[in-house]
């Protein structure tokens, strides 16, 4: 098994990703030719498939500390293995593509909790991370080979499982004479800041806190569950934003943590919002959406004063994720650093909405050419490690 | 990666496995030649690492449709991937075996809840199950690559990923002229009837219902969880079985359904010893135990009769798992079946504490040969699937 499937010099992947703010499925097939720096990635087509509002619902209901019960968790996670393997042979078609000409699929999955916080039991200390969307279902209707349950690994070595954008942002934007930070506003925020001419060990990489993910939860709130999102930051540039609220949100004590540091995923989620709803008192939802939109312009740039600026130099600030197309964040950014190049990541050949699926992608790509693609200065793992688990498609057995 | 691994014709496979009754854990290191039904297995070393009272409890309250959080969930299955790292080191130093010798790890991990009954969401039937034991974990701590996870792909083909004996039973016991009965009373009590001289097409197998679960638990209830078990049988012959608790027992629809079948692995757990305990009124607790004993004799002689027997003829009923050694149960069994020749896996070279340990590494060894090692007739399954997903230890990556 495997023979054929891991001599390949060139693959044709799938990447899927699905994030925390439960909006759908992010879908990509990119050919890569090598491998580590020598890396070559071409998007070859990409789509988003949203989640009826009643599958997203369960989903945001899923997650968290308590959000599902066991039987919850396997049948939703069988049930987006069933989404995932629908997107990638919708994608296949509308590309025109043979889905068994499809090598490998990297499936994130859909993260209900995260816990890289270690946990004492009797002789060990414990983290975990569990991200569903069955890879049996996905292997088994695909007939693909696919790799799945990134995070766990580096968690194993003392990571927190994330970021895990660095490898490829180092790939994609290390620069002989440009230093860039790359930053990813989606639920989360996080960013990658590449000094000029380094090594991958010279990179600095964390989350700096909530992105879209407390705007999209307020505006759901807002419109009991009509609106799903800040269109065009039309809400935060009709509201002003509060002071008092604000500085209440950056009292969290997570942006006093220094790095590498990663969120728990759900530390910004619905029982936050509940809380803040509660503060708000009686704010106008505008007002609210605007001081949420300060709050992430915020604590990005104060995260990139604190411990990125101080070390090195930067030239470019490269942003991607959904909140590169609210143009009240993307202004909040280029107000913050009038001497940096705000571009969005759609300037390098690679479209913001792709960038997180194109990630997985090539994160499978590597395990299977048996390369360790975790960043520890990133993560803080002890060492190097493989991400992810395979589940073996049909293509993965070689011919008798 | 996997070129090397792949394609040793010999493999050093360590197996494990963790029954819901929650005792510990059965390791074995077993060295495997060939594939298929060429496949010569040979038992190296085997032991079992009892988990503690306080660990033991954690995991039968994890157990059930509700009974862990997302939270409990993954930081026992970290934990238990802690544990049985450990439990292959301890084996291979008892066995003067050098850990990198070991090519592979079959993990079957702690199962938390099974749902084969299919369930329609939008557009979708789905099932699932879970088990835990985290294998990146187990990867990372002994190099060695892991396949977990094992029940997941058969039932991503319409199955009830179970039973997952009859492969190995098949292998190990198909007989030109004898028809045999494999019976393993564990937690559960399944079974492999194989006809004489017949393909594995042929096979008829299920669970018939309740092992020592409910026995377990009531020796548990009636000692306040100082005894685990009923030792030699001593409660169940010290008392009197009640026909009116035994009818009410048989009563359970799950005996009515015809095989293929499963048993949601908690439907016979905590809650249901709950109601036995409640329906015994005033019964001395000896007298529960007889009855739960003949339960299980009842059960597993009407599964034989009307499912098996009907179909062909049979000369032994060979016996493992942990009620082999209960003498109530072993000779109710003799009782029930004067005709046929009741026998002790162990008479086969394969102790019965060994032997879904040696499942486990054994149906490993097959996945990394490409080799499908569900049986259809026996899980339901639309078709034979390769079983489980591959975590890659150090040892996966080829020298360059």
């Amino acid at each position: 098994m495997f023979q054929g499937l891991s001599a390949k010099k060139e693959r044709l992947v799938a990447g899927l990703m699905s994030g925390t703010s439960g909006d759908g499925i992010d879908v990509v097939l990119v050919k890569i030719r090598e491998q580590g720096t020598a890396a070559e990635i071409q998007l070859v087509a990409y789509d988003t498939l949203k989640f009826s509002a009643p599958v997203r619902q369960r989903i945001l209901n899923a997650q968290g500390a308590e959000g599902a019960t066991a039987r919850e968790m396997i049948l939703l996670s069988s049930y987006l293995g069933e989404l995932y393997a629908h997107a990638v042979g919708h994608l296949c078609k509308k590309a025109s593509v043979g889905i068994q000409d499809v090598d490998l699929i990297g499936c994130h999955g859909q993260t209900l909790y995260h816990h890289p916080r270690p946990e004492k039991l009797p002789g060990f200390s414990v983290t975990g991370s569990i991200q569903i969307g069955n890879p049996a279902v996905l292997a088994e209707r695909t007939g693909i080979t696919v790799v799945s349950d990134f995070r766990s690994r580096d968690m194993a070595a003392g990571g927190q499982g994330a970021p895990l954008a660095p490898y490829l942002d180092y790939i994609l934007f290390n620069h002989r004479a440009r230093g860039r930070i790359i930053l990813n506003v989606g639920g989360i925020a996080n960013l990658t800041a590449i000094p000029a001419d380094s090594p991958p060990e010279a990179i600095v990489a964390f989350d700096t806190g909530p992105g879209n993910s407390l705007m999209d939860l307020a505006v759901s709130h807002f419109t009991q569950g009509k609106g799903t999102f800040d269109q065009d930051g039309a809400w935060a540039r009709a509201g002003k934003f509060s002071f008092p609220l604000l500085e209440r949100l950056l009292a969290h004590p997570y942006f006093k943590l220094p790095p590498p540091k990663s969120l728990d995923r759900e530390e910004f989620g619905n029982p936050y919002l509940v809380k803040i709803i509660e503060w708000a008192g009686a704010m106008a939802p505008a007002d609210v959406l605007a001081t949420l939109a300060q709050f992430t312009v915020q604590t990005v740039a104060a995260g990139i004063m604190e411990h990125v600026m101080q070390k090195g130099r930067y030239e470019e600030l490269i942003l991607s994720g959904g909140g590169a197309h609210n143009p009240v964040l993307v202004e909040g950014l280029k107000a913050a650093f009038p001497r940096m190049s705000v571009v969005l990541g759609d300037a390098y050949n690679m479209p913001s909405r792709a960038k997180e699926a194109v990630l997985m992608a090539f994160l499978a790509n590597e395990t299977m050419n048996g390369r360790c693609a975790n960043v520890p200065s990133a993560t803080g793992a002890r060492n190097p490690v493989l991400l992810g688990s395979i589940t073996p498609g049909a293509n993965a057995i070689d011919p008798p």
